[in-house]
């Protein structure tokens, strides 16, 4: 470590690296609150950035900040959201649970850097200081809830959605794709009626718009914000017009439509818009892990599984066995799905624990509820890219390698990886046609087609016939040979052929 | 038990008792699942019977079954609805994972009691059977999931939604009457700037609010039904007009806005809106959670704690010291809270567990749903009529018992309570005003008032001193009887009376 | 209702049924806890009835009661234990967060009861008074707790363990039944290299095992009894040597091993034994939901599944379709399982939110542990006697009904089950043995057996054409016919069979 | 990125940094799962790295392996197990269920750094090949449960237990520092009888002890080791003594008791032990939260609270108010504590879901696990050094930093804190005896004391007298002067000092 300063706070001097902008605030935090490894997510720290920001807009706009201080608060805070000043937000979930410390980091980094563009002394405090500008019209209680949801939304628009968009399109065009397979339903796990595999995987996509309408419902709870309401909610030290015009101005920073909480009181210490989206959520994770799980079921075997599907191999298998191909996107999702519901049983508990005038679990919430959105995310990718959809094929000799910002470690930079030469397509999800068929043409439940053409007693007698002798209708058909109730004879191998075919049975009315 | 009778199913011959309409599926789900004590709940009940008859009456404008069937179908039913066959239904919930034995259950009390209306032979299926024509066009693929959803609404829209209403509109009144108490505002549980009650109690209006919102929220999922989507979703064997028609007609039996869902294998195989509503029900009680918990917080004492409310004496406390009041009614609130979000977690759990054509945790999840719409309905109107409502005392020496539907005990019948000769008013939540008023001015923060007036430095020497030595502000502040910035000499105790005033640090733009 | 009496609290007076033995606190909880239909478990009130005889015992013997009200009080607590006096104990779960509506309802009736008994006049109080007779060294707050840990323990002893040890010796029998058994073992549901059908079964033999362990491993905390603490852990108002020796006599009347808990301050305000033991439960719950969903699987199908094990068929499952068998007491037990974690999930957050000298979340608490153990007791019993156990054919047409004592519904006496004549066994769960051997058979991983004589290379290639060709390994390897490694010529048929043996690959050392 | 190199496995070759260990199959893995930011355990990787060494050693001692590879292996795992080596290990919990890909990293890694070591070419394979020496006698299926055991069983013995158990020191040492501070009890959060403020963390001393208990009592399944099931359970291709000698080996090395798992298909398909070690850390964790709970609500203050404690001021509270010292280790504790019951129900749902041979819900499990380990230890270490404990003043103006472990951010080096010059010490809880007093002997509960002097009516007229006046009860005693029942005058204020003294009310018999 090259080189400290001092910097101050109401309780003294303390040492602080001389190449971090965070003062004495943070410094302290990070040595009381050395719990966990988890740090505060990325899409607070840039929301604090939009914040700072639309805050000294809006102090500037009302006359209570001189539009250089306003300019220079700006410029630091545009880093802060650019994410180029990530490695100065060092401070831990587990801290105090109305995030201050947070707060006060972001307003010692803006001060620092911000002094550090007007030529200043860091830790100075001048011309930029971090409580009287930064935090000017503010409250920790007020803006740690803001970022939240600024945090959230962002994230939910930007990323959740069109990661979730993007599969749920994957599944529409294999339902396309699947339109004309006819194939044995199931229930109860036990052979059923047929239906179409792309009836099943428009199920799959109807599962998935139930998620985004979930979460899309909970979206206009979220755009409401907390700013304004200051220490307890009365909005005590800030201008009478503060909460509307900075709700406007984040609003106009982000796209989205923002608008400022109609009660400051619930917005400190109550989180229900939270609680519910984590409960959308959840809704969409219910189904998310339904339809992997029915995936790596339908493709389960080679031979002795279900083998209706087949998925990509994208890592080795058996060593000597051709066709053991793990369905291993589908346990990441069914994993993330599961980390979702655990997520949201600790956000609703956390939801439920304010005491008067403010919630103190705030980093708590905010950490499960970014934590799903982001595994969500790209879980959904993942499973899209690498297992439901047809993609180009990846040249992996030709991999580029970088720091990955989340881990650290040298990994694979996800941005530059390359088709192989030659564009072949890497199949996604396939249907198994031949498996399919001959599957549904095995099933007893067809039986129930030849009601109308021989009775119900001569068809109950052939699928049971069926199966003792373990045979098929066919066959059992053919050598019972009933009479046509039209009179036309009795059932020979030709009539069955014409009157048992699944395809028949796939819509309302049939059967 | 005086006499038998002996039905059939498929599986053969069974006893069942003389004088019960249920017949032989019914009674052998008694024989194979003797398990728990939670039998289906009676909105389910309820809803199937409205399914039924909506059911008969669309196949009857199909041209599918004669009007005299569908009549008698439609009287049994309408007992079905109003509860009178309640004795019939002995299911447990932990039966089959369709809810095949409660939709069998229905359809044999409907056709016994059907055969009964028409003079029939009960157990002989003429001239109503049970699968032929109460079951008719349905499976209990379809049907269950159909109650499940007309149960959910049912019970949301006409008693849970009312009864929170209730509760809201009885915090928004005592947010009106509170409007001009100042108080101490607490957060981290500290000391903070003040508030007024009212605006406190408007807090835990919005909070209701948002929990009254996202239910609503919830409630278009709701309003789609799976009927027509029969055994696997493609509504084999009904008419292609029978699923619109039969929503339509179920909409108009219970005035709800229920609509066919616009796809069935997913309303077979997934459970996203009963999971999102879960979520919302949760949403609801995190904020019920956190008010109950301030009130009883903010009526402990009488004198060792904060002692700032009180509320009404409903049960003996200690037998020597008078006010004991022990906050029962927060606690009762408090648990059914926790209940609701252990149940939502079971909720979100059994929805994922879906295979293929259809999700067999079927009875579990409405069992924890309707468990959890029951608690809050009940709750919130206890917690408003025996704790936060000003209400007419209730004659104890009037009470009348019935044996209760729930319980099968004597107990106090709910209905026929009578208020006290004399017309008064027992008090619900008030305000302890003359205690609130003594803390808030105890209160250190206040001395952030005389910033302006005597500058940073002499205001913090002021509420030093008078920390240290356990004293006022107002008699350290005439101690030091610093000089007052405007000029007008220096701060005297009638000076500080007219500058330290809570109640002008309520809202936004003072301090 | 016949006649009232007036009964008299402190709160003055109040109406009860005549022929009820509560009093005027069971009563106003009646009118004041009107929430959801959730009563106070029956083990609960049953180690009421223990408690307060134990208490009674306890002051004779320390000098506190004359013998002859100590018989009165144990005379009418013998009649709670023996359950007779049930529909006297009408009260809600949700009711004060200390239970001491239930401790009062239980002292009034025992009471009342013991004062007819003496033929005295019924709420009169004399010669036994609820408070200080019945409650006397007692206060709620370390009564409830009492309650909860006795009956706890005793359903887990006398109901719980039994049961789950049922189940686990089926199991083991089934392992032992179908030890020769080789099939395909499957991971990620891939097919994999083989094992018996009997080591499959004896997995789920360890799964139960872990699950008692850990009930057995929570025991011991629950053991421990929070009588004597009186009302805040301290023991004011009983005689020092009471908890001892109270504890002692609640051993002697139970035959378990209850002592007096260490440390009453956590007795009463903390709640980890049950936490431990609910987390014991879920332990047991989350083996049980793998092995009933294992069973569901293997037994799909009857064509269109996997198809390996064959279940009994306990219900209509298609009228046309034989072999359809819907796997009902998996979908039960599984059900119960989710429900189990639900019921965890409310257990700890209700136990973290205790205050100061008390917990009051305490009947939520002991409803939901009580819940699990009573569903999880019944699910083992169902699941065996109507799944996976061998069992003499029930006479269907002999069932005897009753009122049922949880549902107050005509149900099926369960006790009066009788055998159909003729001795015929009812095969629980069954192995399809010749399904198995030829799906084991068909696998490729088989292939993994030639390594050592023809080579890895020639292996792989045979697997290969295999799967490509879609035929088995036999007929591919016969049309390569590699030379063998141990110079004996080429791979023919009958090598391929000395070779590649299943039953040679279940094993360590082997392959 | 200065270079690559090629690496291949049976799908073909791949780039990997020519500075990295791992090799193909972990580079597959980073291009599939870019999921989340959430990297495998630490503690598992090293766990991985004993693993691997045991097994080297295990095969040598068996014939299997030449003492020189063994040896090479065994230097590459120390290095592993040191940590030196973290930085190769980048794959993210959210992969192949089984964990399969982690494992293949470490036989990546540990084959290459041993070819290193050996001077060979990395890549190469020769002459340690990852999967046929790193790799012998093993299956994922079996390493990582095996992994997945030792990780947690070393983190809660070396770092959660003593961290734990340090606190729980602390609160004995600060019982014994209260025992003769009396104070008011306090029962739903009403004023009840007395105890000792020792008394009251005796409780908590008690609650921590159960938490311990119940950890201790999860390890023994935690012991057992699934190695040598390989990979359906059977141990194929393992030699038969390797599963007893290989934890023999991991005992060894450890210094922890493991053995090998009775049954080896539970083994590798449930998940009991680590479910049932989280229900422990669950029963930890709701005692922390009730604790940590009363901690802050008895320091809550400085005026309007309760005001019984006093705790360390580490960070700016209010810049004006002295006093307003926020309890911010309560706050990370309780978020913890919220967190470690979110991810208990992870566990709990991921361990239910296997299927068959194998759950792979592994990387959820143990990612839930780890981080409910990691952050008890933490917060527990945090709460004690910076609330509950005298310690030495840290000198801020000394503090290090280096690069976090953990978050890669230049943060505060924990490890070289250095107290302050002057050897004073920072007070840590303490009891504001003052206020304590004051409180309870304001209390009206007190009354009680004077029932045997004056009888029960007089002392409650004296009580309600001074509850309805808002006075004292000596005071209302004097003015009343009722007659002592001993015969001795009236009641005198200096005879009432001598019957009503709380110190005689905090123990049985008393009262």
């Amino acid at each position: 470590m090259p080189a400290y300063r001092t910097e101050t706070d109401s309780m003294g001097p303390i040492r602080v690296p001389a190449d971090r902008y965070y003062g004495a605030q943070t410094a302290r935090s990070l040595v009381h609150f050395a719990v966990g490894a988890d740090t505060m997510p990325r899409p607070v720290i840039r929301a604090f950035g939009i914040l700072k920001k639309a805050a000294a807009r809006t102090n500037a706009e009302l006359g209570l900040m001189p539009a250089d201080r306003r300019d220079l608060i700006g410029r630091a805070a545009d880093e802060v959201i650019a994410g180029t000043l990530d490695d100065h937000f060092p401070l831990r979930v587990w801290q105090t649970g109305s995030g201050t410390q947070t707060n006060m980091n972001v307003n010692e980094v803006i001060s620092n850097r911000a002094i550090e563009l007007a030529g200043g002394v860091m830790g100075s405090k001048k011309p930029v200081h971090p409580n009287d500008d930064v935090n000017m019209s503010q409250s920790s209680n007020d803006t740690f809830p803001t970022a939240m949801h600024i945090a959230a939304a962002e994230e939910v628009v930007h990323r959740l959605l069109p990661s979730v968009s993007a599969l749920r399109k994957t599944f529409a065009d294999k339902a396309a794709e699947f339109a004309d397979v006819v194939k044995i339903g199931r229930t109860h796990l036990m052979d059923a009626v047929p239906l179409t595999l792309g009836q099943e995987f428009g199920g799959y996509v109807a599962q998935m718009e139930y998620g985004i309408k979930a979460v899309e419902a909970a979206l206009p709870m979220v755009y409401e914000l907390a700013l304004g309401g200051t220490a307890v909610g009365t909005g005590l030290n800030s201008h009478p017009q503060f909460a509307a015009k900075v709700a406007k101005e984040i609003a106009s920073l982000t796209s989205l439509p923002f608008v400022t909480a109609p009660n400051k009181f619930q917005a400190l210490a109550g989180h229900e818009p939270l609680t519910f989206l984590s409960g959308a959520l959840k809704t969409l994770a219910v189904g998310l892990m339904k339809i992997a799980n029915d995936i790596r079921w339908l493709a389960s075997g080679p031979r002795c599984g279900l083998g209706e599907l087949t998925i990509p191999e994208n890592e080795p298998g058996s060593s000597i066995m051709p066709g053991k191909v793990n369905p291993t996107q589908s346990e990441a999702m069914t994993m993330v799905c599961v980390q979702v519901l655990g997520n949201d049983a600790a956000v609703g508990f956390a939801a439920s624990q304010g005491n008067f005038e403010l919630n103190v679990f705030k980093p708590v919430i905010i950490h499960n509820v970014m934590h799903s959105i982001r595994l969500l995310t790209d879980a959904c990718r993942s499973f899209r890219e690498h297992c439901a959809a047809d993609m180009p094929e990846t040249d992996y000799e030709a991999l580029e390698y970088v720091v990955g910002a989340d881990s650290g470690m040298v990994e694979v930079d996800q941005s530059a990886l390359k088709p192989k030469a030659g564009g072949k397509v890497r199949k996604g999800i396939d249907a198994n046609r031949a498996a399919i068929s001959r599957i549904v043409n095995e099933s007893l439940m067809l039986v129930t087609a030849l009601n109308r053409h021989i009775g119900y007693d001569a068809a109950a007698k052939i699928a049971k016939t069926a199966h003792h002798n373990g045979t098929t209708l066919r066959e059992e058909a053919v050598k019972l040979a009933p009479p046509l109730k039209d009179g036309g004879g009795v059932l020979t191998a030709e009539k069955f052929d014409q009157i048992v075919r699944p395809e028949t049975m796939t819509g309302p009315g049939a059967g």
